[in-house]
């Protein structure tokens, strides 16, 4: 069994080595361009993990694992011409460095280069593996669509807020881990354990974003604090804030929501301090809990010895204790 | 074996019965839209004709056929964004009629609802399918990108020109006469020769559309005559005349490229005179008739009866003479 560095270390080096087409250049420019603007590598070392836990040969993975990572990238191409976002990771986005024309065609090819390397897999689970990925790639979809529609909603529920997050986050994370399941020799009820797992984990894991956006310790975060306050993002917080707020404290709220002009720190300090008065946070903690035990439970099921699940197990419980 | 009618009766009933998804409806509509605006079927129908001319089940060809037509739209709906183009088929685009984030992100889904279709194909031919699908998508897109690079560069090559057509035209004809073919039954030669009668029949295809843009008759065309020539679109006219030109001619050639303020009429005429004193349409039918000619000399090579090649080859016969 490999250890989580190991496991990074190899799809690091695979994402570098890896060629795609030359002419014309502005397509598969961009390409090369957001592959190495970093990042955690998260889907492609859980699909990783998941065929090692299994026994299976990570070399065999490599591909597939590459595969989840361009596919993810291609949607953060498209969405960042949909979110009209001139950073990603720093850097400028696709269509700011080259055009909008440019990231949606880019964003096209890098679809079907994932498509090329999820198929290098064994003839005997091409079909298995496909069906996962296809489904995964509509459910990221749907999720963009979804939270692209949140933005115009005066009014969002938990439940519509936890689907969204489910399909636009957790199914990719699942869809990861059961496609290594596969690739690693699992048979289709322990590889779809795996998955629910991993979509029980994922709607944690965007739980705890929510919460670290408001709560998180700026110099660890790595992003804005307060950024979904101040964009009025309907994160699970305020969602819940709308849901528990009266009286006074509704009207407050509902000020900081619709001004127009305002000062970004005071919104920040205001808002948090109503989501303190209704213990917003242990609302999200609970929530976030809740699915994290979900996940669990469900990893637990898996027939296979302890010591196969300790690295897998350790990396869920790691992408859930970020430092606040 | 099938009619062509009948083969084009099939498709359009398959195409109507269809059902994607439903929720977001902002996701899905857009598909039923584009999908619903008609159009010839030609891809579709080719792959049909492909696998009957093998002896296939047509019934089995049924689903990649759509693949292709739902790739197909899939590669309109994005390029209309790109080409801010208002009207497809007499109907508003898809981002005009929603917005441009809807026609990106329909146009992912579509991609994705093409992959699932194509799938449909038994276990034994899903890998080579895949590959020719997969393969045909690159194609498709850097011929997309190099047509758009065309718009900012003074000089292209004929030999750029018919690599361009090659890939944005020709290949998913290509791909699409290939795929049926292994679903008939083809052995890899035979779908082989069928990709190359296909690579070649459609760039002759994308030639003769060249020349009836000026030469067509307006009441057939079904389009604007001499939208190329306004828009200064090169074509293989107009690549061929700045080639053969000389002197006066280029002189008014590049006046009437250059000039920003002009009568539409004025400058289709001017520009067909030069083309005629230059046998720009002679030239360009020679190099039709060439490709043409290569497409039927693979076509025969095809090891079947001709009995069950007549359709195919009589449809091809149809699709290069359209009336002028």
């Amino acid at each position: 069994m490999q250890q989580i560095q190991q496991l990074q270390n190899s799809i690091n080096q695979y994402i570098s080595n890896k060629k795609y087409g030359t002419t014309p250049v502005e397509l598969y420019e961009p390409i090369y361009y957001i592959m190495a603007l970093g990042g955690k590598r998260l889907r492609p070392c859980l699909l990783l993990m998941a065929c090692d836990m299994f026994g299976g040969d990570v070399q065999q993975a490599l591909a597939p694992a590459l595969a989840i990572e361009v596919f993810h990238n291609f949607t953060l191409m498209h969405d960042d011409i949909m979110d009209k976002a001139p950073l990603r990771r720093g850097k400028p986005t696709v269509h700011e460095k080259w055009n909008a024309n440019v990231a949606i065609l880019s964003g096209d090819v890098m679809m079907v280069e994932a498509n090329k390397l999820i198929m290098q897999v064994d003839d005997r689970i091409l079909r298995p593996v496909l069906d996962v990925f296809n489904d995964t790639a509509v459910g990221v979809c749907e999720g963009q669509q979804i939270d692209m529609n949140f933005e115009t909603l005066t009014h969002v529920t938990i439940d519509e807020y936890i689907n969204m997050i489910r399909l636009k986050t957790a199914v990719l994370v699942a869809g990861a881990l059961k496609m290594g399941a596969l690739v690693g020799g699992a048979d289709d009820a322990e590889a779809s354990l795996l998955y629910s797992f991993g979509e029980q984990l994922g709607i944690a894991f965007q739980l705890q974003d929510d919460i670290l956006d408001v709560y998180g310790d700026p110099k660890k975060f790595g992003k804005q604090v307060g950024g979904d306050i101040i964009s009025n993002k309907k994160t699970y917080l305020l969602i819940k804030a709308m849901e528990l707020a009266k009286g006074e404290t509704l009207t407050e709220l509902n000020y900081w929501i619709s001004a127009t002009e305002f000062n970004g720190i005071e919104k920040v300090t205001a808002v948090k301090n109503i989501y303190n008065q209704l213990n917003i946070r242990e609302h999200a903690e609970a929530e976030m809990n809740r699915y994290a035990e979900q996940a669990i439970l469900n990893f637990e099921k898996i027939n296979l010895p302890n010591e196969r699940k300790v690295i897998l197990k350790e990396f869920a419980d790691m992408l859930l204790v970020r430092d606040y």
